[in-house]
């Protein structure tokens, strides 16, 4: 009945192929007959689409199927590739830069991590690195047989809603930087991307091209094929690795509080993220909770960043801020962990700090649960008596508090949501994968 | 290819009755062809969904189309009927009651208002009252050959998501109150909901029936016609009126900030109410703004409430707090406007408070705009520049804060949501109104 028909069956074919994907993707090796089961279609249908996800090298059968496979003769077990289109993932922390490559079924396969002087490089020596870095991860995850298909970047810092355009990164000193077009051709081999995956990469940064602002799309260049780049807030990819990673401890609604340098959270409803009007959503560092409190970077005072953040745990803790993050933390821990009271009570204060803006979060938006990331995980035996005494006391609903679950994916939450964001750029959209990886 | 084909069918016939409606009901009254063009439906398929809505009452014609109906032969301008379904709106407030009728078009076709002892009263006493005004103007707008067809109200507290339970009602004194049981056969005629609206419902009231826990739907009783009943927190309606009503000046991303006696908030996400997983979210009262202030009812200390809450602007300014408010609220403006300082004292630190929760809020959410609705509009004056002043200071991203829009529709605001929520049921269910007006 709709006008557009011929488009919309294009999208009902995308969205179908995308449902299949999912279906096996999340339970495991299925059959046919229960992927039609689980969606509700036919095994006809069922069987149109797996023979195009087969061919388009998306799928790959895997023998006979489990017991559990449902009613009728026995079919084959469908599986994901392992060897076919595999996610991109990098991280641009203060003092580190980091890729990984993740594969249709979710296992990283090739990661570099080095360190990095974010604080005090130009971003276009960050970002020069980091193509070198994403280029050397293309080439490991083509020698396993991958063939890179999307980047994803994690930034800590604000992104303008809909663009790959950092507007400010404090705690890097950036301002206004695009990412997109100083990565454009990282991670891209040179020639049309088949499915082969023993191209070496190495050339692949020739090809440099000039990426559209958004930065979500691959360019038309004949002979190259860049992947699309999309770039997000970290403490968002943190939050979708918690749903996606580890989906049997949050509900689909909940609020991620993480911190590194700042603090910032990601807010979850039914699954997807809250991003604000202009992108800027779940800036919790910058809430105020003790109005005449000191003064904040962002024009404010009395921030929670003021109190709970990476720099003022450490100062309030008698810590030096500079030198190696890794071996300071590691430090304060001990000192915690041996009772020492000037440690104590710099984290008591910090719990306090978040349990007020959490009782206010609470209050405002009712969330199934809270999620703690990042540091404040690594922190939370001596974070969450204070933080949850506040929070008790300070919710205005009836009922025990929302659930605080500490994250167990600790540091790695922003690289690996960036690597599982672009991997479902393919599970999303499998014609644009096929398209690229088998022109015509 | 879907399995369940039948239920389908009649779901997508439901969901483009209720397109047309909508598409009529928009832009004002217009030809079939314009509102085929507007939809992206064939003309016959739309004349048919038009056929049937004429046939339920729910559309009428009225004469040939104006000039901007489209190409072709100019056709008859559909509108929505002013003389079929209306929708009930009711609001429990602490001190008054209040009850209109709503016709398809949006105007208000019946109200009344009292005065009630909320505070003081059993909610069984109270509610008894509202079903009597219930009943007066469901009889009112069947004189006006109207008839109902939903009623929701609007309560001043917390209710359970999806159901018609009234959690906690502070100001009310009301605590697990469920309305829809004590509601039942409000505002119902005694036989079917036939369209001739003429009959008298004087005897509405002696159907008693045990209504689900919901209130969501009508009951299956033979030879009457409950009306659904919905309960609805008077933040959430208040917002939804705004959206609905004063459409060209609220995003369909904004949060809405409100007081009467306590003080809420209601958080639009592209034009619909986040609820919070159990139905709790917009609790801004209780966001702590000054952590260590004075104690709070619902067991925090320096909750916004206890700033800006209008007990405590009274007592601030040295005002009564008892006694009838509106005369109470016009003699604090007028000491406002003399230029009073106590009150101005009063105004502007409720003004600060306003100011950190809501730049909290901004902080967190990234609204498109900040609406203030009830007795903050009336104030606004006095209460904006403090408000604007933290606001500005404390918003973290860069750029300009929200909108801050004061709301036109004053202490209406829940009244009206409630009215054009129940008007809703009917566009967003065409064939349940049929259903029940017309059985068979």
């Amino acid at each position: 009945m709709a006008a557009s028909a011929p488009s919309s069956q294009r999208e009902i074919r995308r969205r179908n192929l995308s449902r299949v994907l999912y279906a096996v993707a999340e339970p495991g090796p299925s059959s046919r007959a229960a992927v039609a089961t689980r969606l509700g279609l036919t095994r006809t249908a069922v069987s149109t689409l797996v023979d195009e996800l087969l061919r388009g090298g998306l799928l790959t059968e895997q023998g006979p199927t489990p017991p559990d496979g449902g009613p009728g003769r026995p079919g084959t077990a469908l599986a994901l590739t392992d060897s076919g289109p595999c996610g991109l993932g990098a991280e641009i922390g203060v003092d580190h830069l980091a890729v990984c490559a993740v594969d249709l079924r979710g296992r990283v396969r090739a990661r570099e991590d080095v360190e990095s002087e974010g604080r005090s490089s130009e971003p276009g020596a960050v970002l020069d690195r980091l193509r070198g870095l994403v280029d050397t991860v293309a080439a490991q995850a083509r020698g396993h047989g991958l063939s890179p298909a999307a980047l994803t970047v994690a930034v800590p810092g604000l992104i303008a809603r809909g663009t790959s355009s950092v507007v400010r990164a404090p705690n890097l000193g950036w301002r206004d930087v695009d990412i997109a077009p100083a990565l454009a051709s990282a991670g891209a081999s040179s020639g049309s991307a088949s499915g082969s995956g023993s191209r070496s990469a190495s050339s692949s940064r020739a090809a440099t091209s000039t990426q559209p602002g958004t930065g979500t799309r691959p360019g038309p260049e004949a002979g190259s094929s860049p992947l699309p780049i999309t770039a997000d807030n970290e403490a968002n990819l943190a939050a979708l690795a918690e749903l996606w990673l580890d989906s049997g401890r949050v509900p689909r609604d909940f609020v991620h509080v993480s911190a590194e340098v700042g603090i910032g959270a990601a807010i979850v409803l039914d699954g997807e993220l809250l991003r604000g009007t202009r992108g800027f959503a779940g800036e919790i560092g910058h809430v105020p909770v003790r109005p005449d409190g000191p003064p904040c970077a962002c024009g404010g005072k009395g921030c929670l960043e003021q109190y709970a953040g990476e720099w003022a745990l450490l100062r309030a803790a008698g810590a030096p801020v500079e030198g190696p993050r890794d071996a300071t933390l590691a430090a304060l821990r001990e000192r915690a962990a041996a009772g020492d009271e000037r440690a104590l009570r710099a984290l008591q204060e910090a719990g306090t700090a978040l349990g007020l803006a959490l009782a206010g979060t609470v209050n405002l938006l009712d969330p199934g649960a809270l999620v703690l990331g990042g540091v404040l995980a690594r922190f939370a035996p001596w974070l969450l008596p204070s933080l949850e005494r506040e929070l008790t006391e300070r919710t205005a609903a009836p009922g025990a508090p929302p659930d605080l679950v500490v994250s167990g994916l600790g540091a790695d939450g922003p690289l690996l949501g960036a690597a599982h964001a672009a991997v479902r750029v393919v599970l999303d959209d499998p014609l644009s994968y096929r398209t690229e990886a088998a022109p015509g």
